[in-house]
């Protein structure tokens, strides 16, 4: 599966719904087209929101710029983040950038990683993104690696903690700050 | 000049008026409040941001989320922009995110860096940022690392142009694949 020219790996926030009808909030990477009308979701299928994903056929992905909620959804910190459910589209979490209400129109579970192609049924912008902020982008890095803990060595992952908390340190604020202590404590406990 | 709690940089780039009426297009890196409201322009004294912001004390600062724009910015190709000029504000870039048109409420001078405090005079939404992508910011690392290039040894850009091209086959699309190599043949140019 490669992409067109066109199409990027967008690093966002997924609301799905659970069988017990909670929400259930989750990292996630889709692929989508820059003009934002084409996505192929790709979940793993041993993943809670694949499970939702597959039973409903629906979820919310959110374009976030706080480096806090990031570091709290691949921790699972986040199922209890404000949110809104609307019956015909899911929950849709505050204090996010935009948002896209996507349904499922084709699915492939042939592989571990499972594809969706989805349609976008409807969206909004809440509030401008803040734009590039290299300590943002460091928790981005330190979010993935915390996700993948368990592949790595240790002296890899503090090799990559020391630098991209020089990154943190030149342009982040406090919120950064925030989020980089509780990826770094996190994968130091994991060693 | 420390930053406080809620102060990040954002990587942007900005626009001013040369002596000839011309628009100077740079990169810049500001520091900037959640809210956007307090701005702390950093121009180095010998910069031409700097004599024209000394001179109009204005300039408008655009939210962008374009890495082939960066590229450019960076490399000083990015004068002949597509702009519209407002004789109230200054030059406003075509297909950005959002714009911030500022004016200079105070300037210190006594450091190479000058510091110049600025008010929000106007501001724009265009179109809504795409989000966080990892190629994006890769080429924001490498653009950063082509304005140092003469303070840095070629082996350390090698290796840092390696690890970047990792992000962008992972997560680009093709306008992040220009943006890419057009950094990555400057700074092998200039070893």
């Amino acid at each position: 599966m490669t992409r067109k020219l066109d199409e990027l790996i967008l690093e966002a926030i997924v609301t799905t719904e659970s069988e017990d009808g909670s929400m259930h909030v989750a990292p996630m990477g889709p692929q989508v087209s820059v003009a934002m009308d084409r996505w192929l979701l790709k979940p793993f299928k041993s993943s809670k929101t694949f499970q939702n994903l597959l039973r409903t056929n629906r979820c919310i992905v959110h374009v976030v710029d706080d480096a806090l909620l990031i570091a709290q959804a691949v921790l699972g910190k986040a199922n209890s983040f404000p949110a809104t459910f609307k019956p015909d589209l899911g929950f849709i979490l505050e204090d996010t950038c935009h948002w896209y209400a996507l349904s499922v129109s084709e699915w492939d579970v042939s592989q571990p990683r499972a594809l969706a192609r989805c349609n976008v049924v409807d969206k909004h912008i809440h509030r401008p993104f803040f734009g590039w902020n290299r300590a943002k982008h460091a928790i981005v890095e330190l979010a993935i690696l915390a996700s993948r803990v368990a592949m790595l060595d240790s002296s890899a992952i503090l090799l990559e903690i020391d630098r991209l908390k020089i990154l943190l340190e030149k342009t982040g604020g406090q919120r950064e700050f925030q989020a980089f202590e509780m990826l770094e404590s996190y994968l130091r406990s994991e060693f």
